[in-house]
């Protein structure tokens, strides 16, 4: 038998998710993973296996999701970018591909990851973004926000956000930076503010981030005071923490290798 | 016969044209113009004509249309607002109404317009912002479509910029305003820079907004130099001008009244 000529990949990936049934392949056929692979086997000619960083739930959008796989040929990275792109739905695009060790796996070699969640506050939606941010009606205070944010930087016990049913050995995580802020859309005239919250962290338990931003939102509207926040972190309970935002304003930014 | 009880609007209008097939009442049923007539009826029960400043073409959004409209009954502009708001799509908002003598016309009325034109350049389109920017392959030189914009400002023949088919008694209408600047995505990670175009006249003739666009992004382009746009606006000549820029980047943001 000869010596195998296998390249291994890592891809980075924009997409937007409103389309599609999340990352994870589903007997629909219609998700990220699935579309990726077959667009792969389409340049390759066989069905590879794409591991993804992590899930990205139905409706979720990705600025930076990575993924990685193996090919039974030599084939150039831009090469293989540009023969993907040729075969994938206009709403998902391989920003970047480069050849990479076979031990490289876009899930388990992940170090952190960020995520931004775009809200939007005002009288009225803005008709422009509805797939891509959360309106809530009234005006947040994004100061409140901010603080309660506070509690939850730093290596704690997440399991109050994380969503019920989903198993993980430890609730653990690293939050290392939770950071809120408004912003004008200048150039949209007579359109809402965004408010953005950014969170980095080692990694994130299944619906973590829509929780989070969930719970901020409702100190945004005065439902609870900043310190609330606090409480629900020591209850390491569900049931304790705010609703789940909704998936359109989340967008998995960005992820981190060593 | 009794004195009739009519009420005049005018309503600011926000919508994503991506769905629709513009403005202008069509066969189909599916226009801006209908959608809203539609609604009206729903809460006053009789079928009214609604007046638009101006026609959308299919996929063009509005951030300021203006309407009118006249109903046989006395009812308050904010009830006005959030029962129409309660019977149009998600994606059709009314984001202002206010009552106006029966002489007020939305169209004829209108002393000026402002539209915003989002362009992106990069090596790859941001799938998130697909439906509402035109890409660009490569990158656009905005000092040069700049000083190409400034040959179009003042009281000028725009006969070069007119589509092809439409019949206006005259072709001259004053720019006041013609603007282009860069803006980067900075909370969008690896996605590509706004190039925005801001255009304000007196009124405008079909297509302008899209055929100066598509003129100064073949200068931007490096395809011709900026003094070519002032050939272009002397030929008077449609064929004179660069391509037609597609609908989904143009945003009608502001039409303006006395």
């Amino acid at each position: 038998m000869s010596v195998a000529q296998v390249t291994s990949f890592k891809l980075t990936l924009s997409y937007d998710g409103t389309a599609y049934s999340g990352w994870q392949a589903q007997a629909d056929g219609n998700t990220i993973q699935q579309w990726l692979a077959a667009a792969i086997k389409s340049v390759v000619g066989s069905q590879v296996q794409v591991t993804g960083s992590g899930r990205t739930d139905a409706g979720v959008h990705a600025l930076g999701q990575v993924a990685s796989f193996s090919v039974p040929t030599r084939i150039a990275a831009g090469e293989m970018q540009n023969a993907i792109n040729a075969n994938l739905p206009g709403d998902i695009r391989v920003l970047a591909a480069e050849e990479v060790a076979a031990s490289f796996c876009a899930q388990r070699s992940a170090t952190s990851k960020r995520y931004v969640y775009v809200l939007q506050d005002g009288p009225l939606p803005d008709v422009i973004r509805q797939r891509y941010c959360w309106f809530l009606r009234g005006t947040l205070d994004v100061a409140a926000m901010q603080q309660a944010a506070g509690y939850l930087v730093g290596e704690l016990d997440f399991a109050s956000f994380q969503a019920a049913g989903s198993e993980r050995a430890s609730t653990v995580r690293h939050v290392s930076r939770l950071q809120v802020e408004r912003r004008a859309n200048e150039h949209r005239g007579t359109t809402p503010d965004d408010i953005v919250a950014e969170i980095a962290a080692n990694g994130f338990l299944y619906r973590m981030v829509r929780n989070i931003v969930g719970t901020l939102a409702d100190v945004g509207l005065g439902k609870q005071p900043p310190d609330w926040v606090a409480d629900v972190l020591a209850a390491c309970d569900r049931d304790a923490a705010g609703r789940t935002a909704p998936p359109q304003g989340l967008f998995l930014a960005e992820v981190n290798y060593n």
